[in-house]
């Protein structure tokens, strides 16, 4: 049985020019690794109204529980111009004892350990392990993440196919691999403000209704540290997540007459927010800010993604065991960063995320050590080992 | 000697299209009125780079002081769409006891009614009435007035020709013809603040530094009753202004990703200054509350009139009284509206304004009744009168 080599395998998807959503033969050079090992690989295709159809992968060994799930990604962002790359971003140059490429890192290094990883195991345990062991794989996570890891995980549970837990594979860790694992994501919310008022000559205010003061105290009243302290933070934080932090990202009217008042003015805020909040709870909390201004608004609120935690428990100090087993240190948890796909794993299965350092990520010259990627192998390996224990 | 008719004349001048720059004869119907009363007439055409070439017209009776100028222009704003206009809006019709046109008010009438009071007043005194008389008509009031009013008054200054008093003839009045005189306008001034900071993701607003919410902060410290009375006002008013106003016309970031904090954000307000202040002392007033704020910031002010204020006295009581001896009511005085030409005047000379119902200027069917520009025509006689009384 021939046993996937990692860093063979990362250089092999990074060579697959897969910019989402394209994917340029990046599912099948997982696919040829993973069906020797005994996996059955089966392709979902989904596609929806206004965006690309897109290709995942669902692999699986066993049939019974309990179920290990990892879930991932071999789309990438775009690498901008090439030319400012020290080396080609999809050739999988090896230099300096570092892979180059974009999703060296996020995350086909990742997604090619975790094959390794669960390779070497089969080597040694058999398919019959007691469990089985799967890799979800999207080719739709950087994009719109509409025809990918939630249809997947949908189409999953509609045909009775449960997961018990789940590693999400994104680059989760700071400084070295596995410092730093994710037990949970603050959601994300974004906000369409438009407040309205009536035109008029700024000459004469007062036959005018001047919308932009509101506006411009709306915004102002979503500092709730006041003017004295309008950092973003909108609350205090929880035991594992940092203050929920809200950005006004854009404020437009587009009014090119400086002696006319406009009649209408627009902003647009984000909020990332921690499990003291839900959508509706901020929805809300932004209303009775805008009301107490008053005038005539409207407000169109877009749910991103919910918060998810993964509370200290069974599967994060199993992972963090596993960790600590190969690295010799503890892993942080950490709920900071943006949003990834656990926050649609996270209403299926209990989910942690674990991966390689993000200091490159998204950025030009991407690269990972060499070492890191054997590293994190062992680290998935000792998860799987821990997950299905031998019966003594 | 040919004494001018007013309405007559009025339609003369409507029926030329001068919508600024051009001119379309106007001046020179007017000046075909004035020559025969015995004016010296001089054309002025000023030009500056990046603007139109004004031709200007200067007519004087007299040589000698006290020296009475009316000042006015011939230019007019656009017609906009004129099939939604009543009667076409270079026709100068008369129905229902109207002349109907553009400049109507604003202000062709006035300089004819102007032309014929000193008609009038020239027929029955001669030239020898001990003074002089003129005026001061420009084709550059309604756009950019680079070239019109202000240049005209350096070159009578620079060639030593002084006036002792100034009657601007815009439409003044609110109700009927006469009930309003101007004695001062409020000054304008414009600022652009561009608030700067550091882009970044949603995610981490640590890592970035949002202008936004500065750039929030420094336009709400422009509502000095703070966020409980956001009033457009920035002061009390004085003895003889209204308060002076302030309106933010537009904010402006263009950023359309919602995940990006900008980089940069960018606003743009307009003050109409009463004379508690200067355009300085308003910068510095400006600049105290921004500085509050903090940040990187830049603030660009220009300079669009100062106000003028001439204070109740020889001058305005006048006019006033003249107006009171043909209308049988006193004029109120008043200090409110958008800028004219008397911002330049007032360098040079004590001035009123004093003209039509301003309720349909710059609007579609702009109109006067015919009586009124006959008022009008009898009021300015008045004034003229009382400028030149006969020695007893
Ligand atoms: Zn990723
Ligand atoms: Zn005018």
């Amino acid at each position: 049985m021939p046993v996937p080599d990692p860093v063979a395998l990362t250089q092999a998807l990074i060579r697959c020019r897969s910019v989402t959503p394209a994917d340029d033969g990046a599912l099948a050079a997982l696919e040829a690794a993973l069906a020797p090992l005994g996996f059955r690989c089966e392709r979902m295709r989904f596609e929806a109204p206004g965006t690309a159809p897109i290709d995942n992968l669902y692999a699986r060994i066993g049939t019974g529980g309990p179920h290990l799930c990892f879930a991932g990604h071999t789309d990438v962002v775009p690498p901008g111009d090439e030319s400012r790359w020290r080396f080609p971003p999809f050739e999988g140059r090896i230099e300096e004892g570092r892979i180059w490429g974009r999703g060296a890192c996020d995350m086909k290094s990742a997604v090619a350990a975790f094959a390794a990883a669960a390779g070497r195991f089969i080597a040694e345990r058999g398919s019959a392990f007691g469990g089985s062991i799967s890799l979800l794989i999207t080719g739709d996570e950087e994009a719109e993440a509409i025809n990918g890891t939630v249809k997947v995980l949908q189409a999953l549970a509609s045909r009775g196919e449960t997961i018990d837990a789940c590693i999400v594979g994104e680059p989760s860790s700071s400084e070295t691999v596995g410092d730093t694992m994710k037990i949970g994501r603050r959601g994300s919310l974004t906000g369409r403000l438009t407040v309205r008022g009536a035109q008029g000559h700024v000459a004469y205010p007062h036959k005018a209704d001047n919308p932009l003061p509101r506006l411009v105290r709306m915004l102002a009243a979503l500092s709730p540290g006041g003017p004295e302290a309008p950092g973003p933070e909108i609350d205090g934080g929880s035991t594992h997540f940092d203050p929920s932090t809200l950005a006004v990202t854009t404020i437009d009217v587009g009014n090119p007459a400086t002696n006319v008042i406009p009649a209408e003015g627009r902003a647009v805020f984000n909020i990332r927010f921690n499990d003291t909040w839900t959508a509706d709870s901020l929805g809300a909390w932004l209303r009775d800010r805008f009301d107490a201004v008053g005038g005539d608004y409207t407000l169109d609120l877009r749910h991103g993604a919910d918060s998810f935690l993964t509370a200290p428990g069974e599967l994060t100090g199993r992972v963090a065991g596993a960790v600590e087993r190969v690295t010799g240190r503890r892993p942080a948890f950490s709920t900071s960063g943006g949003t990834s796909d656990a926050r649609f794993v996270k209403d299926h299965a209990p989910v942690v995320e674990l991966g390689l350092v993000n200091a490159t990520i998204h950025k030009t010259d991407e690269n990972v050590p060499v070492e890191e990627i054997e590293t994190l192998t062992r680290i998935y390996r000792a998860v799987i080992e821990d997950s299905f224990p031998e019966r003594g």
